[in-house]
């Protein structure tokens, strides 16, 4: 019998699995003003969160992940990419990665196209089969909170194992735990560790004080989950 | 960078816009007995409501979406429209829109060659970006109650704040002013304006009550879904 | 005016409909030790329930599906199957019927040329609607619980009512009965009737008194979905 579990991950590359096991918790971060963009990676990154989601909700989007990629340490996907279009520029910025909230056919063609690794949005176990017959094994799951919370991730974990979980939306540094501690949970993405009122005020300190929190959550990440499972899968 | 916003909404046409901003409440009505058809559709706009969705879910529906078109004032759409077929004969009967509580590719196909706009239903972040694909901006959500409710929908204002709603599904005067308050609900659709029991009692004065407290749910909409917003979309 | 439950319902065969109509639970099995294959079919039809599904998730799970179809009086489906590899090796082992937690076309169409009945899951209107395309009219709802639970399937039976549900997913003896009330819920999958630890110590007795709690479920069902209606279903 081939198991479920053994399929090809042609498009969910090793590098992607790194990522999501670096650290527990993938800030997301909405850039309204271009200022803001260095300090506020430089905060997270030493508060222990290097692997930073910017999404293309503003016009000062693009610009920022071209700065941001430029901090030491740090690693920038681009977020709510929709489509090609989306992907492209957000490649041509200096992306290392993409997420989007779902997933369509000419959206992963064309990452796959430009080599740029998507992290792609399922809600429901035939949107995971379909990502499972694409290629992937490592897909975002949104909104968390509102469709189903830990106790759906947890059941998708019965006949859907293969699959690994960044969970996000709506997720807190409270509810953080309870997703961490699911076996197919990789980490979690989160805006909590930058409100907008902080980065507006500019108080980088506090952010990096809330980022040293979440980089906390390690110690309840499900063991299969945590650096050491990244280590020797990666070998 | 072209903005996510930034697609064309040829399928989404301005008059469903318009229709989803003429009042807080579409109620969704399933018709059996044929003589109520008009005096339901009476009370309704004299409360207030003047966009009704019929179901296609009974044998008078169709003859029931014939004769509630020509009442003053009324726009009827009909609902339960779940493939070509249905969609036809929503069109033939006269239906000036045409809902569905998920989509297809075929019923999308076949709206488009008849000229009848859709409201499609989508309930996850992928159904949704399917439907932007196919140049859509306005959407039903449902089971709106069931499936996340009112934290769904402003989940899904991030990355896709682009679409706009009209949840339907377990709605109620109470619950409907949470999704209206939220900036990507155009409008809710709820059958508690038509309770069956009132209909079947021909208690119309009643339902022109109910209709009326619906109507006044406008005060707590999100400005930019108001009156107000639909004139300028307009112009 | 064709109403919409006037599809064909080629790939939902009569039989299908039948076992999901013989007890009011089908118990999910995942079984680890092969030696606890037949034990377990015998004490749970035992009880009173004379259908069951395997999960592909071991490597145990293809010999005990051709051990426990043996079994006088069961009927042994596959389940957790993921795509036609899953279909191919589930037949060839002798299940009866699979089940899939979603669906994709591949999965469907392999069911199709194999005669393989399959229970195929949806979680959305849209992923209804796509199936009903294909001529089901009997599906899996999963994962129930996490995923709006009794009030989705009943949101559901509003459009979509030509179609029955086998919710599975979170479901215990105290839940099933909100489910089975549903004029749209054929059956609920569970694994509740055969607790891991109870199995691990082989307390046969044990698991035939769950069994026959759960086929006691049958008194709370709605009427439309008992026995009676089965059999003059398939007259």
């Amino acid at each position: 019998m081939t198991p479920p579990g053994a399929k090809n991950n042609a498009r969910t590359p090793p590098s992607m699995h790194m990522l999501c096991h670096q650290a527990p918790v993938i800030p997301v971060l909405t850039i309204t003003d271009l200022a803001h963009a260095v300090p506020l990676a430089e905060a997270l990154v030493a508060g222990g969160l290097p692997v930073l989601e910017v999404t293309l909700r503003t016009p000062a989007a693009l610009q920022a992940i071209s700065l941001m990629a430029r901090v030491p340490g740090v690693t920038i996907g681009a977020g709510t990419v929709l489509n090609p279009n989306n992907a492209r520029e957000a490649h041509r910025a200096g992306a290392t990665f993409a997420v989007s909230p779902g997933a369509t056919h000419p959206l992963i063609d064309c990452c796959e196209d430009l080599g740029l690794p998507l992290l792609p949005g399922a809600a429901s176990a035939t949107e995971i089969m379909q990502l499972i017959d694409r290629g992937f094994d490592l897909m975002k799951f949104f909104p968390a909170a509102a469709t189903g919370g830990a106790a759906a991730l947890q059941s998708f974990g019965g006949p859907l194992s293969q699959v690994h979980f960044c969970p996000t939306g709506g997720i807190s540094q409270d509810s953080a735990k309870d997703y961490l501690a699911l076996p197919n949970v990789a980490c979690v993405g989160g805006s909590w560790v930058a409100p907008t009122k902080m980065v507006q005020d500019e108080r980088w300190g506090e952010i990096r004080q809330l980022a040293h929190l979440a980089r906390q959550l390690e110690n309840g990440r499900h063991r299969a989950n945590g650096t050491d499972r990244h280590k020797s899968d990666s070998k």
